[in-house]
């Protein structure tokens, strides 16, 4: 029970924003005169990720990560009614429910919305399941409906950085078709589940325009033509008007209001707002308060998405997307990525940390992370003698090259863990810039920086990301930033306040310039991003394959 | 005592070495027939190095090593007469005595031998010590020598691959004439440690010929000119006819007969043959049985030394040092060397080990060595995805470059430290190879390695050597091979056998071939040779600078 609200304030006026993850959904009730977040609730998914087999048995190969769409329900099921109840708020008072997901996971459903999971015949059939996000098992499908898209200069493809990830839709619904032709027969909409959730909140199905533009490759108005999918496939020629195709909403609008079904799992009142879905790292955006061109958003986690609106449409090389309206309505929505962030520092914990140091951090009472930020912290820009690059899972953005790896220069004998950690962390703070850098030179102004994820919490990264991009750096206020977002879309969509500008300004919270860039080290950093410019060119554009190289003989050696 | 013998076998001629290390001496006693080790001891200095202070306090800079002569005297005193009671061995038995010591260490004297420390107003006074081998604080003394050779183009520079070391004799003796001219001034000879003991034992000076060609710049009979002494410095125009010049004797020859003095600190006869002095690495050739021209010896421990004899005369570039006579009377002997090879597996264990695989190791009653050997063993080559260079104490051949640094390209989140440390052994090997191709692009033939040192008790390291060099590997008999080689040079001496090479014949051991390389194996070393060989040109001559500019950053950032 929050105690942090007298009676005056339950009966004020509420949003439910729900954030589906990777593992778990989260439910957060939230106020909607100034944003504060009342109560909130987590529920993990039974099924988690399916990686290695379905749940009856039937084994998956590599690379492969599934999911059940019925944990998805169980979320609104348990988590929505705990967080009200945490809350200590009425149902009555919430006006409306907003909801983000990861993306690009997607189903295959019959018209009404029924997973092709759930039919009898198809529960043994991996295809039939949703497919997460980091499914990676359609990287070969991915590169034929590049190189042919190449081939043919498809105008969609310089939106994307001249590359579309093996994550999106196309990729995915091409390795139904070509692995299991009876489960991609029997599909009648192939949909993103964050589509797929609001449709069962609802009953109506409408796409949300930011999946639409940068899982789908929607641009202006359009799909990739009926003519390139049938030199894919002559079988993947009506994809898109078969199985596709759907009204396009945009971000914030109403998708329908809650039906007496979902209202009895929820706990709220059949009949309020129920908002199009969003995307978890670009609903994030406005819960930041970034809602004018120019300002940042990096959400730093195992990886870091970066997501970015601007009046102008440029093309931005090796960027993951341009969309129109896909962060915010009336703005050209920029995304970008690191693959590997908070991976990269969880990998060296669990590798380079010595036995010793883990003692004296017990003794501490500190993490591992906590006691190698305490050491790196003491040094100055420089004293370790070393440069990263940050590819230890491949370059998302820039690059977008997954085959690269990570590199360490400047080992001495003198070399410690401190030393390499905090050189992890200034890499992928000079991967950063090396995006930064990539938008302004497309004239795309980047002015500002603001950071949400669990990242925030280290305050060392932190300084060194405000040095190296010398940049104010500001941090977002709430640790449920994407579930605050959707909920903040739901209050626009439920009509209390104008548009989704209005609602940033009074529920989004941002510690505005929490982190100011130090002259001195800046300048310090320079010397320093110069060098790793010159070895991310070096290995990352085709002076040295040897990434590439070593990649194949270790294939060849595991085979 | 040892009981690997009977009363006739103690009746036996034999002769003793003494192996002057770092920071013990070690005497072996052995039979002149076979080379049998027939006792060891082993004496610590009481001072070690001195690396921070001298026995009085007085401070030290940083990358000074200092030795106290009287430290030396004490292995005489203990060691011997300890190893000769192990032996069962009568003193009337030993016909000679031979030494080897680390090279180059050197030291003040006074005409009659007396060290400059031992003179009571000069025990304050740092320059006064033995400068250790590892004393590096006179690297711009050796910056300027190699400049203003260069510059000069002076005959004797292509010798030493272009480069002398900091660590030689000019250096070290320029240092001390430049920071403290009063003891530059009562210094009557510098001499070399290895020669300083055998005038201990014998009472008479000479000089020999391995250390006098390869840490002097002796060559063809001539030093460093007159002329060129006084233009690196007015006041150090005389330093060869005043302080260094001194009758060379060749290696095995005898330098006189064992003093009263010293047949009382050691226990034997006065009167027998001492040897001339030799280096460690050196004397271990004939111990290793290579006596023939394309037997390279590579002894090989914290860092690995390279030693080989050959007809040929040739410049090898980036060689330390090629010597008439250095190695073996009558051939050229040729040096090379990795300056980290065993260092860098130790700095990995100490900062790439993790609890989990520490407690492994352990439960397992492994080393942490055994442990990343077993586990690395398990791999087929390249299966790590991995190459590193192996700068990590800068690079002595080929490149002679100290401010270079190590590298690791191809790090992942699932690269494992037992990945690396194998990319580390496969490093040393690549580096090795190099060695190796540069001797045969200059003609001169490398026909069989021969590896001695603690690391030839790690078998994975010695096949991966086998299979890098494409060579077979034989392995030295002996643990105390410096010991071994300098007992059979005396013996040589003392007139037992005719020359090295027959007493290297009888006494000599090594396990020919006993790694042979695979050709399977060595196929796919030769791809990631190709790699590590990309790297070392682009980070190693200079396409990319980015090392040296690591360093003066680190030097800014610590100053």
């Amino acid at each position: 029970m929050n105690t942090d609200h007298d009676d005056r304030a339950n009966l004020e006026p509420c949003v439910v924003g729900v954030d589906f993850g990777t593992l778990s959904g989260r439910a957060v009730v939230v106020r909607v005169r100034d944003g504060a977040e009342l109560g909130t609730a987590e529920h993990a998914y039974t099924h988690a990720v399916l990686d290695r087999e379905l749940p009856d048995g039937t084994r998956l190969p590599p690379d492969w990560a599934l999911q059940v769409p019925s944990d998805y329900l169980d979320v609104l099921r348990h988590a929505v009614p705990e967080a009200l109840f945490r809350a200590g708020v009425r149902p009555e008072q919430v006006i409306g429910v907003g909801t983000d997901f990861t993306a690009c996971t997607v189903l295959p459903v019959l018209a009404d919305g029924t997973p092709l999971c759930e039919l009898p015949d198809l529960t043994g059939r991996p295809h039939a399941y949703v497919k997460l996000w980091r499914h990676h098992a359609a990287q070969g499908h991915a590169d034929r409906i590049n190189a042919l898209a190449a081939e043919r200069r498809e105008p969609w493809l310089a939106r994307y950085g001249g590359k579309i990830s093996s994550e999106w839709e196309f990729a995915k619904a091409l390795q139904v078709l070509e692995e299991d032709p009876e489960v991609y027969g029997r599909t009648e909409r192939w949909v993103e589940a964050a589509d797929w959730i609001v449709w069962r909140l609802c009953g109506t199905y409408v796409r949300n325009a930011c999946t639409a533009g940068y899982k789908g490759q929607l641009q202006d108005g359009a799909y990739p033509s009926r003519d390139y999918l049938a030199a894919l496939n002559p079988d993947f020629a009506d994809f898109v008007t078969d199985k596709l195709d759907q009204p396009i909403a945009e971000l914030g609008a109403p998708a329908g209001t809650l039906t007496a079904e979902a209202a009895a799992w929820t706990g709220l009142p059949e009949g309020i707002t129920v908002c199009v879905g969003h995307v978890d790292a670009h609903v994030t955006a406005p819960a930041a308060g970034a809602v004018e061109p120019g300002q940042m958003v990096a959400i730093m986690g195992t990886s870091t998405c970066h997501v970015m609106s601007s009046d102008q449409r440029a093309t931005v090389p090796g960027m993951c997307g341009v969309v129109d309206g896909g962060i915010l309505p009336g703005l050209w929505g920029y995304e970008a990525g690191q693959s590997g962030v908070g991976d990269i520092f969880a990998w060296f914990v669990r590798n380079g940390f010595p036995a010793e140091y883990a003692e004296r951090a017990a003794s501490l009472g500190r993490s591992a992370h906590e006691h190698l930020t305490a050491l790196a912290a003491e040094q100055k820009v420089g004293e370790h003698g070393l440069i990263a690059l940050d590819w230890h899972s491949g370059n998302r953005s820039v690059l977008v090259d997954h085959d690269l790896s990570g590199v360490l220069v400047g080992l001495t004998l003198s070399t410690r863990p401190e030393d390499i950690y905090r050189a992890l962390l200034e890499a992928t703070a000079f991967g950063t810039r090396t995006i930064i850098d990539a938008f302004e030179a497309a004239d795309v102004p980047v002015q500002e920086v603001i950071v949400a994820g669990g990242l925030t919490k280290n305050a060392l990264l932190m300084q060194i990301y405000a040095d190296v991009t010398r940049r104010p750096l500001g941090v977002i206020g709430s640790a449920q930033g994407p579930a605050l977002g959707a909920a903040m879309h739901a209050a626009v969509a439920a009509g209390a306040y104008p548009d989704i500008r209005a609602a940033a300004h009074a529920m989004g919270k941002v510690h505005r310039g929490a982190y100011q860039p130090d002259p001195e080290r800046a300048a310090a950093y320079d010397r320093l991003y110069a060098e790793y410019r010159l070895l991310h060119d070096y290995f990352g554009r085709g002076a040295n394959e040897v990434m590439h190289r070593l990649r194949r003989v270790r294939a060849a050696a595991s085979a």
